[in-house]
């Protein structure tokens, strides 16, 4: 399967450009929008995303990844990774290192290949997606083996990093090791847990571990975001109440 | 065919993930989008956009349909029905009730099946995808047969349940039976029939068929929701001009 | 390959029932959403739009264009186009007028074919649906020929023909003929040249050939669209620099 995941957002002709490339070069492979509304320009919070949502992807599963400010500079390279069976590909700017982080074996290549037509600003058209569809394929990378890079940031991102149609708000922090006793402190609020929306009266605010296993900020049948006016790069923090 | 009919709205994650399980269990069957942005958190107007856009659908098709706010509570069960040989599958909330009301044939199931792991959050990918899967293969509903709930609710609904795009609004009204010389009149406006956008002034708003046999409110290149200042919910009333 | 270029939005039914005639009628045959967002209502700048992504797609697609005010009424005939060996299948209403300019070689059809059951506002469902699918599996164009229309539009258009998502503007300008010592004026502003975002400073607002040809307005991580308060049809100055 080729899973995208961008900030393009979903009009435009970004995405079916894109997926007119995977439909040509890989016939018969299913094609899946996953995220293509990640966040704008900022590969950090998208990091943290991409290693939540990528697990539900079994290995041999090809990530096409472009959240990508730098495109057409010299400041970032193309890259594939593979990591413990899934392939990802996309620019070198810490979009990856959060999945590599949390990956038991992990290899890197730098994209030598270079297509006959690549214009400066739409990679994910020209070079991407091209290589994402050999190696969904089956092919070998098409580049040169490089270490994979190092970024100084957290295991965890105390942060709001996405917020959906309904107002939930996803932070970076991993729900499995936090107790359920504590509250999370966001926007000068301090929310309790509870274990889904139907168990707080509407309105209510509260923190939850969610379908992909991070700490999320809800409402029952409200918007959180609104509630809190919270946006992607809040602080959050995680407390054990006295 | 499987058809999504959700709330989910067409950002974020949850569409690609129960897509993902729909690809990998049901392959080669395409998947379709119908509705994404059902009336948010409500199946009573959801479920009379489902039974007018239903009907497009041929015998085998399976809906799976989640507009759930009571998930992960125990006060909707997950559901299977078979309306006139359709498949429906989501929460028994009453999103299938008006489906139900019009069939000549109708047998319902109580979802007796559970994944190894079932999130609180989102049974749309854990619960509801799998089974339409089993559906759509033609497998045997994994069920306990039960009856199909009943709904106090209209035949008709005289309430907006629909803005779309261009603004043009429908209702929960079935426009076979009115006629022509009605007006419908809505936030204290009253609307005229006319067959089609072009046969009314630039920005006249206007009732009409639509296309799937609903009374829509419409203005010619201009949106009635605004001119009219309505929403999902706002009463419409039908009169016989004295 | 089936294309679609509609003024649908990516919300509500209409794409999806569109959708769901192509796949029974032209089963196994891709189909791709290219713009889905084209200018509401508007054939001409959505003309210009089509010309310039169309070219990415080989001879044999099939382009499903619906930018449609006149549905319903018989301003407009339904048709078909072969440029250049695309297909084009539409309304006649200039949507079609860019590409044909543009093409080497040209022919058209009025569509005869009626469906049994054809609704006042609904033509891209009930008509030019199935006949992209005749075309898309290889059949013969169900129509009568007669010659292109011929509109009185300019070969490019010197005004805003379309925001994207992270509010670059297009224009309907070919970049091509365009020396970079060109400034574009627009909004009382005067943009320079430069080849890609990462070349100029974060919030400054530019003019570079964009991925499909056209003279695009852009800022470095920031909206140019916000920045320079333009709308599609606002118009735009290339000018020399004395």
């Amino acid at each position: 399967m080729l899973v995208l995941l961008t900030d393009f957002g979903v009009t435009g002709p970004y995405l079916g450009q894109m997926k007119a490339v995977l439909y040509r070069q890989a016939p018969g492979i299913p094609v899946l929008d996953l995220f293509n509304d990640a966040p704008c320009c900022d590969p950090r919070a998208s990091a943290y995303l991409l290693a939540a949502y990528a697990t539900d992807f079994e290995p041999g599963s090809v990530f096409l990844a472009v959240v990508d400010p730098g495109v057409g500079t010299d400041a970032r390279r193309p890259m594939i990774m593979e990591a413990d069976g899934r392939w990802f590909v996309g620019p070198d700017n810490g979009l990856f290192a959060i999945v590599a982080r949390r990956a038991e074996v992990c290899r890197c290549w730098e994209i030598s290949w270079r297509p006959e037509r690549l214009s400066a600003s739409f990679h994910g058209r020209d070079l991407f997606a091209p290589v994402a569809a050999v190696l969904a394929r089956g092919g070998t990378p098409p580049g040169q083996p490089v270490p994979c890079g190092n970024y100084e940031w957290p295991d965890d991102l105390a942060e709001v990093i996405y917020v959906d149609h309904f107002g939930n708000v996803m932070t970076g922090l991993r729900a499995a090791q936090i107790s359920h006793d504590c509250v999370v402190s966001v926007a000068g609020q301090q929310l309790r847990y509870a274990p889904t929306f139907g168990a707080v009266g509407v309105g209510t605010v509260f923190w939850y571990e969610n379908a992909n296993g991070l700490v999320e900020l809800a409402a029952n049948q409200a918007s959180a975001a609104e509630c809190l006016g919270v946006t992607i790069g809040t602080p959050v923090r995680v407390e054990l109440l006295p």
